[in-house]
């Protein structure tokens, strides 16, 4: 039987879910979780959302909102893995080491942090004005999201492709210092999930004001419907689908005979009121259930926190394992531990090293130093660096020569030992 | 009685110490932590190691001498808080905590970063080639060692007082979104402390290959010291001491009296092969019973992760619940707890605010809401965002008006809480 493959799907908690949230991530997300053949992640990015909110009662309600919402529309923790970022201490560890092999000028070419600067320049200011560095560094803690549990698809959209693809460079990154650990992931954009309009017809988006919050009581979500913006077409008159936010909001929840329905009654001329009635109607229908439960668990913060927790202890028992792998990995280990043999695919820990440099005499000397640095062997002194550099290369490819003339063994070290490291070289 | 002020100096664990760093750090950090009044934190900084060293068996090595040698140079690790870095979780989350509130335009102007920058330009290379967000990151990264611990004082070389200050900025800009919880430090520059001069007479560095390892084995002292550059007085003649390195080492090893004895034997000519004897014998005389206890704990690692683990065990004494009250400042709370106050100096968390927006009438609303996000109120529709604004500073100057004309209340929210949210205004 194939592994199962890893989804990993995080939302910032920094505002509440409105239904193009739910008909663009959760309603997908619960559906996707229910496939054979999958494990699935799901969290809550309270780490991310320090980024762009620094009202700390809005981080906290909105975790609440979002954890809530993600167990109203119907998923279920014990068959899934859903957690808050922020319980996972490993996230911001693997963060930092994700940092230090991380280009600089990778993370200067993101889209997010050049709009920023873009604007800036636009605005005649310095390109970094209001910037944080939180904003610049978003992708490294999104790679140590998607890294730490070994994910192997984020469904994303389009425009969080290049933050999958800097966490593929960012394995690749690691795993290229410090031997095979990583997997790097794929951004899975899946094109039949619907964009919402919002009540003015763009894009449905809090930054827009003019989205219909998912669990709105029963009469604003009628109140908000009402306002959608239709063209003036009187009662009678036959009406365009082409454009209509209304019949695309419609779309997104009925199913296809029912879009077929509502169709034909725009070209039958329905009048808007109908309209908005219609697909109040069939909103309300799919949310109604999922309201209910939603105010149950809002209503009840502590339950919440107890399945967080429980999916926290879930998610670190992946986590904190790999993460002591990780950290051997980069040289962070239990120095009791350290006479234990490295393991074999951190091939690069266990390398014996050559280090040419300049004496005070203006000669140049090169050293042989073992995989944990200690001293084997120094040469006798070179005219030039590219000498010194001739006699490296003929030891690494000949070994030692009998009666070795142009190396020193250092005190207490055997020939036998320098030998054994010098047959590295030619082996790799 | 005065709380303690409170020193921290950390030592990068990526090579293995030189005499110049005894005498520049190890060992006025010892006298220091003798000091009473003080607390002192020591701690090996591994996860700055990552920045500039991918070989992990470097790394570990490195740890293991350092602690080593803070122990046989005489740091009490009962009397101190003695700890390794990334034993301390909370410093990668604390790291993050503080990216999210640190300008990016700040980072631009460090040191370590623009000397990077300027090399390849320099070198006609785009800027940020080869830099890693690491070194990047890295005043972020100090900032979080500093501001974990609330220390007072950090005694640095002049090349890292900006950094310091760095730590300054970033704890005022927490400081300011979240209330007053961390305190900013201080740079302490020890003008007495002696920079140490290497073999060729430049400052000792590994980076130069001028230094002296501080436990080299004693033939190799002597060896080492042998290779001092002096210049070509012969036996007899008098001698500078000006610009001799041989000098500037004796005098940072002797008493103000062998000193003034070395000077005269200068003036009187005294053999560089004789001067070389007596630095010897006087460093040796102060190295050798450290260099025995150094011996033999290396020889003796798990010995020294056991004293390492109780110092990180001290520490995060301190760090742990410290973390959670800057956890709970910047909103990562447990939500089961939501209903208890937020404490007072958190003031941010507890006050009210008002949100303007545009609807799809094209009119210009706002939005009272609580500590908690939760709406209050919401204002009938203005034409313009001016006239909205100025409702909103009427409401914070003069409070609700009888039968208030521009507000409505939300459901379930009676005026009196509408009232009471407004005077938090009114008493700012």
């Amino acid at each position: 039987m194939a592994a199962p493959v890893r989804f990993l799907t995080g939302i910032t908690t920094t505002g509440t879910p409105h239904l193009g949230n739910y008909v663009g991530a959760f309603r997908p997300a619960v559906e996707a979780s229910r496939r054979p053949g999958t494990e699935n992640f799901y969290f809550l990015a309270d780490y991310h959302a320090l980024i762009k909110c620094d009202e700390p009662a809005r981080v906290q309600r909105s975790t609440l909102e979002i954890a809530a919402c993600w167990l109203a529309v119907g998923l279920d923790p014990e068959r899934v893995l859903f957690y808050r970022q922020s319980d996972i201490p490993e996230i911001p560890e693997l963060t930092w080491l994700l940092t230090c092999v991380t280009g600089k000028g990778l993370l200067n070419r993101a889209h997010a942090y050049k709009a920023a600067v873009d604007k800036n320049n636009a605005g005649g200011l310095d390109p970094d004005v209001d910037v944080t560095a939180g904003l610049f560094m978003y992708p490294v803690l999104m790679a140590a999201d998607i890294l730490m549990f070994k994910a192997h698809r984020i469904p994303v959209g389009r425009d969080q492709v290049q933050h999958v693809e800097m966490a593929r460079d960012i394995a690749n990154s690691f795993n290229h210092l410090y031997g095979d650990l990583l997997v790097p992931p794929e951004a899975q954009i899946d094109e039949t999930v619907a964009l919402l309009p919002g009540l003015d017809g763009r894009k449905m988006s809090k930054s827009y004001d003019n989205h219909i919050p998912l669990f709105a009581p029963r009469e604003q979500l009628r109140k908000l419907i009402a306002g959608i913006v239709t063209d003036s077409r009187a009662p009678g008159e036959p009406k365009e689908v082409e454009g209509s936010a209304l019949f695309q909001i419609y779309e997104a929840f009925a199913s296809v005979e029912e879009t077929q329905r509502l169709r034909q009654a725009y070209a039958d001329g329905i009048a808007w009121s109908e309209a908005k009635q219609t697909l109040f109607d069939r909103i309300d229908a799919e949310i109604a259930p999922m309201r209910e439960r939603y105010e149950a668990l809002v209503a009840e913060p502590a339950r919440i926190e107890r399945i967080l927790k429980a999916g926290a202890a879930k998610a670190r028992a992946i986590a904190t394992p790999f993460m002591a792998e990780l950290r051997h990995a980069v040289g962070l280990r239990n120095l009791g531990a350290a006479a234990s043999a490295p393991k074999a695919k951190a091939a690069k820990a266990a390398t014996p090293a050559f280090k040419q440099y300049r004496e005070a005499d203006g000669k140049h000397y090169f050293k042989l130093v073992d995989a944990a640095g200690r001293l084997l062997a120094q040469s006798t002194g070179f005219e030039s660096p590219q000498d010194a550099g001739r006699a490296v290369a003929r030891l690494k490819r000949e070994g030692l020569a009998p009666g070795e003339p142009q190396l020193q063994l250092a005190e207490g070290v055997a020939a036998d030992q320098v030998a054994a490291a010098l047959r590295q070289f030619a082996a790799d």
